[in-house]
């Protein structure tokens, strides 16, 4: 077996087996294989496909090309939860307690995020003394004592996954839903899941711009999902306008801990709700949906969630002094109101131009190295669909430079498309894959 | 411009305009594109082609990378030849001298050879004393003076035709046709060419391995011709047993300089013929062709040609007594025969298989830095379609290595195929696409 037969299988439309798939995998994370042999087969896999076999295999193969997160401590149903990205993508902060809050193990390892705003580890950092940075033993300690723990990711996850995707963004070859697919899958399976819930966002400041790739994609990981034997669901969320109301780093940690304080906004208590429903399923803790649904409402009503959250970020050392009372985060030095110019009904507000403004501000990064500005942002004060009269406000902007503040002010202005036809309020569920 | 966008077009299909293709061979010859930036691209050309316009760009910025070799002192019908290799392919040592000979200026710079045999330079340079490594200027001089010089490749001609070749090499994307035209093509039109005869080989030694194949690259090429403004015939020829009976390096040449001295094998002298007969048009030198192969032999049986080859020799420094008298050259150690186990007609002398036994025995090199042995190879004594008595002698192996020696010795018994029934004899040219 060598690199050049297997680029030809793949540049002549064969399909690849297992081991020529691990061949691959293994000597290109060991450096034996190129990075331009790994180019053209890639462009080979982008032009040509994979079948839902190949796909898996190398899924599989990329799971197992470094280290593996170990959580069979807590049984066979440990449920994880992964989103493909978006603006204003605060779920994790608050389905994690919800779910620990039901008893089920909570054992997750983020990464950092590159773009619009930091991840999910970023945003928490920004709660004072919160600590990311734990050994493995005292993570999986973390969850047996109080069923959750969320870290950074201190394993070598997938390090093949990572040299195949840096490498994807120099060749033009991101948007391939084979590639994407087993991107995903094979992070989450490196970090332990044995069933994974996936939020598909779709729309503007998403990866997926439409439905129907949405759908495809969605379908090739459950597909992924059921060969590897590792239970699958796909729910596809909008993603044309920003999700919540904030978007940065703080600002996101406060909205998610107000929202298990019962202040939701309606398109993310239907996300967490659908995802959290789909969870507790999946941990084998109730079969109706619907009912999950009520349960989790009833978590959040009795406090029982945002307990576990106060748990969570106290026992990895975190003032919860914040969370109890959050006008104690640092906020930026410029606050400015973006108001309307017109009365009318708000019809687009695209969460991509919201996502790289709120990036240009200073609460994303470009590279790994980079820092963030936790304090940085946007917060939304009208949705789609919400009426406005002139000179109401429709965002705040929240920056540390007097210039980049009172520009952003202008392009939101600008980003608030407004009319005077009334417009249905959309849908946070666009449909669910299973 | 970009290099993702240039990617990303030939991925989905769409056609590279000249400026594309331009910025593509620039920038990855002055190393501002990564070598896996251009093997996705390789790999996109290969599986989604390039018509006819986009190849011809390819081909002229490729010629334009480097150092271009400029003949315009010898006007403008300066033709040149080229082959797509093969197994005893000594065509150039015999054509240079012929073409010469009716006044046609032959200024000729060949690379090395890598694989079953050295290339034409390395061949010469068995003539002791021989020098293929002069300045431009004496190189000029030289052709102005006898109207003949052959030299190795001083300048730094199609660097990017380099790069990519190497690549190609690595990922799988060797068989293209349109990236294949291309090099030949641009190599060429550096050399200095107006008018180009192609020698397209197709068979078990040769590149094209079918007909069709060889066709559909010609076919490219004369296009590439005909738009860059470069007159370009292709003469196919049959490389399924080996051209001639000698392969090796100064066995090659001893039967070139015997081929002058009027001692053509058939194949040599249809090929030598075919090939010569469109340089003397394309020089403007005779419009018929039948008549200028007569005019080819007149010039050999007048020695005229032969003397021309004396006269290059002595100009560039080498021994003519080695060719009045090719018994001079040096000889292997060991002259082993290689006897028929049975009566028959020979069918097959497969001429890839003779080729890498040439190799084998030191006759070619893997690496440009590696020696070649001047003396080693092997000499037909058979050819296809001929007659042959149990215990007759079908070749001989020439060796410096005991073990080599008959090592080869048995698996040319098993490459000379033999049967019962008489068979034709191959013809040597396939045909001519103009």
């Amino acid at each position: 077996m060598n690199i050049i037969e297997i680029i030809s299988k793949k540049r002549d439309r064969e399909n690849l087996n297992k081991e020529e798939i691990e061949y691959f995998i293994k000597e290109y994370t060991n450096g034996n294989i190129t990075d331009y042999q790994a180019a053209a087969l890639v462009m080979a896999i982008y032009i040509n496909g994979m079948n839902d076999e190949e796909i898996t295999n190398l899924t599989l193969a990329m799971a197992h090309s470094g280290e593996m997160l170990d959580l069979s401590a807590f049984g066979k149903n440990v449920v994880d939860k992964h989103s493909t990205g978006g603006v204003g993508d605060k779920v994790t902060l608050i389905l994690a307690p919800i779910i620990a809050s039901f008893g089920i193990p909570v054992a997750k390892m983020s990464g950092r995020g590159l773009g619009f705003t930091g991840g999910t580890i970023d945003k928490l950092e920004s709660i004072p003394g919160y600590c990311t940075d734990i050994s493995i033993e005292e993570f999986i300690e973390n969850v047996k004592n109080i069923g959750i723990s969320l870290i950074g990711q201190t394993l070598n996850l997938a390090p093949a996954d990572k040299k195949i995707y840096a490498l994807r963004d120099t060749i033009a070859c991101t948007d391939s839903i084979p590639l994407i697919a087993s991107s995903i899958m094979s992070k989450k399976i490196a970090a332990g899941a044995n069933k994974i819930v996936l939020d598909v966002t779709c729309g503007s400041g998403a990866f997926m711009q439409n439905y129907e790739d949405a759908k495809k994609l969605s379908e090739t990981m459950n597909k992924i999902g059921k060969l590897a034997g590792k239970e699958t669901v796909c729910v596809l969320t909008n993603m044309e306008e920003p999700l919540g109301y904030a978007i940065g780093n703080n600002l996101e940690v406060i909205e998610a801990v107000e929202f298990l304080k019962q202040d939701m906004p309606e398109d993310v208590k239907q996300v967490v709700l659908e995802l959290g429903a789909y969870m507790i399923k999946l941990a084998g803790f109730g079969e109706n949906i619907e009912e999950n649904k009520q349960k989790i409402l009833e978590k959040i009503k009795t406090k029982e969630a945002y307990e576990k959250l106060l748990q969570l970020v106290e026992n990895q050392g975190g003032d919860t002094s914040y969370l109890e009372n959050t006008d104690k985060f640092a906020k930026a030095k410029y606050i400015l109101e973006v108001k309307a110019k017109q009365d009318g009904y708000i019809y687009s507000i695209d969460a991509r131009k919201v996502g790289e403004l709120s990036g240009k501000l200073g609460a994303g990064r470009l590279r790994k190295e980079d820092p963030i500005d936790e304090t940085v942002g946007i917060v939304l004060n009208k949705k789609v669909s919400d009426f406005v009269k002139q000179g109401e406000v429709l965002a705040y902007v929240h920056a540390n430079d007097e210039n980049q503040a009172s520009s952003a002010v202008k392009k939101l202005q600008e980003i608030y498309k407004i009319q005077e036809n009334k417009i249905e309020k959309p849908k946070a569920i666009l449909g669910v894959i299973l």
